[in-house]
């Protein structure tokens, strides 16, 4: 049975910053701490969204997200929040930041350690209460601003993903402004990223017809505005439909990912690499989509219509072509991907969450035919 | 600015008044207030509805909500409410019973009288709370189970509409089992008030793209199955998905309404013909059409596709032909409106909340032209 549910308060603009104060002191927060990581700093963009507080508020400042954020660097974050009696967090970056600030806000909440909320062993029952958060996203991709979830890798290497309605930020606030100076390499990876948040979340099975809708909308943006968003960083319009994008895939995948985010999530792991999450999602998506097709009946032609394609045109080829016109690597193998990865990739790709949704059920043959194809 | 919210726990399938009791629990209510009318409670609906509560409820059912609801209807239901000792309203019905429902849980939680809430004399700010409300719909047309709004013809005769996020249902029990009974000219009728509510909540100015996706998805579903829900009132695939157009069109019109709204709500009040919502929609839809056309820019190839129609094809056109093919008439002159009928008609359209968010600003003189082209 569906059963639909619709998330969090979102101020979308230019300027939506404006909007932080007012949250803020409606989520009853005074000492905040910041979730960022060092470029997000650098870029001038913590200034910038404190810089629009219109009231006095006590400020810790964490700085030391990784690109994929682990269980070490929140337990880190979290002695801070503690030691500097914050009481609730503002979440200010990609998703890296924002996940990370919602696992401090999980720890604050109903405490530490973070390993015991492990969503593969009923952990989420232990889940009691939440700190306040309120999420400012600096790129246009990951939508964990207004997402049920997010993604630690633990100290024993497993990626997990946590989910759970009371993980919703309190607020979003979405300021395409924040986007504006982000590099073409990383608009590029950020904008496929969300795009297959809403290309996974349409083929999802479950049954949530919203979601569905709000997934296509999502991919009418975004694929129509992704090249000139990477080409020109200061295209304003561009900027806003992507952002819009990235946040419509995140009120989407409410219904589940798929094939695409259980690999990614799975080469996500690889420690000598750090690849980039979005740019893995675009990578895998083109295999992921041949795969599916015959599970997913009318749903191609829906996909089609949302890209402005032709009736019966190859979704797996325009995306590689895409990937190809906006600079994103080729495959796998371009990003350091090596044969001796395959395997644990592809048992780990089979046990992650995302798996489970994707419509079409995949062995560990597939993953690998999968993997192959993306090298 | 886009402020972005969506609503409320909606338990969507054959089978789902299996979820009322929860439901009922989880929001406090133990002495229940059943608001519906006689023709829903002739039909066996109400009983069908509490035969699948698995507890025990006190019940107080108030069947006299007539088809367009009123404020004497309203008072005299909430005074039986308070004689009856009742803490929560259950709404079973089409659009009447749970509007009058969500006007009776109004006063059980901010008092009467009712005049006292006129939106248009900012009466608003005199909502403290609403008693908790579940709405069970027994049509597929309104969606006012998942909306934040209702509609009552006030004793001085205006048809006002109330909206308010607390007017939104606390959870919605969408059973398409219930809609199997409809006759074919009232699933007709609410299946056009659906399909109206999304195409007039997407091409409203407000800038909300998720609340587009789900119109689009709405009416993508509503007009491939209407015709068959109309012909075989048995066909269950067809009675779900017009109940899900009918649930998105309500999720959708947060964005707001336009023209045709205003004018069924001018029509609606004529009392002598107490004329369907519905019908009146279906009627107005193409002239509407005609006259927004040229404020719309590409979103008229937007609605096409999700209609399946060829590029550039008549909407408007389409729309009179769907009308006829599902028995509605064709034209306001069939239903009983005369021609002075129409200056009041006109000047009541203008004033209405739903003009204020049409496309296209209308001018006296446009809604005179629009119900020509009408009757």
């Amino acid at each position: 049975m569906a059963t639909l549910n619709y998330l969090t308060t979102t101020h979308f603009d230019y300027g939506a910053v404006s909007k932080l104060s007012s949250e803020l002191t409606k989520a009853s927060i005074s000492k905040l701490f910041i979730a960022t990581d060092t470029g997000v700093r650098a870029a001038g963009l913590v200034d910038k969204v404190t810089g629009a507080l219109n009231a006095d508020f006590a400020i810790s400042i964490f700085d030391e997200t990784p690109g994929n954020p682990t269980e070490a660097a929140v337990t880190k974050a979290f002695e801070q929040y503690t030691s500097d009696g914050c009481d609730g967090v503002l979440a200010i970056g990609g998703g890296s930041s924002m996940d990370l600030g919602k696992a401090v806000a999980l720890l604050a909440g109903s405490g530490g350690p973070m390993a015991q909320y492990d969503p593969l062993a009923g952990g989420g029952q232990l889940v009691k209460g939440v700190a306040p958060l309120i999420a400012v996203p600096t790129t246009a991709g990951t939508g964990s601003e207004v997402s049920v979830g997010f993604v630690i890798i633990m100290n024993d290497g497993r990626k997990l993903t946590f989910a759970s309605p009371l993980f919703i930020p309190k607020a979003a606030i979405c300021d395409p402004e924040l986007t504006m100076g982000l590099p073409s390499m990383m608009t590029a990876a950020t904008g496929m990223d969300a795009i297959t948040h809403c290309i996974e979340a349409f083929l999802a099975p479950a049954s949530n017809p919203p979601a569905e809708g709000v997934a296509l909308d999502g991919l009418w943006r975004g694929w129509r505005h992704i090249q000139a968003a990477v080409k020109d960083g200061t295209d304003r319009e561009a900027r806003w439909q992507m952002m819009m994008c990235s946040t419509e895939g995140a009120l989407a995948f409410v219904k589940g990912l798929g094939a695409v985010h259980a690999m990614s999530h799975a080469a996500g792991r690889i420690e000598r690499l750090n690849l980039h999450h979005g740019t893995l999602n675009a990578v895998f998506l083109p295999a992921v989509l041949r795969f599916n097709a015959p599970e997913c009946g009318d749903k191609y032609e829906r996909l089609l219509q949302a890209m402005g394609l032709a009736p019966g045109a190859d979704i797996a080829e325009a995306i590689t072509a895409m990937n190809a016109d906006i600079g994103l690597p080729s495959g796998l193998a371009a990003m350091g991907v090596e044969e001796d990865d395959i395997p644990e990739l592809i048992a780990y790709a089979q046990k992650d969450l995302a798996a489970l949704s994707n419509p079409r059920r995949a062995s560990a043959d597939d993953f690998e035919m999968m993997v192959r194809q993306s090298l």
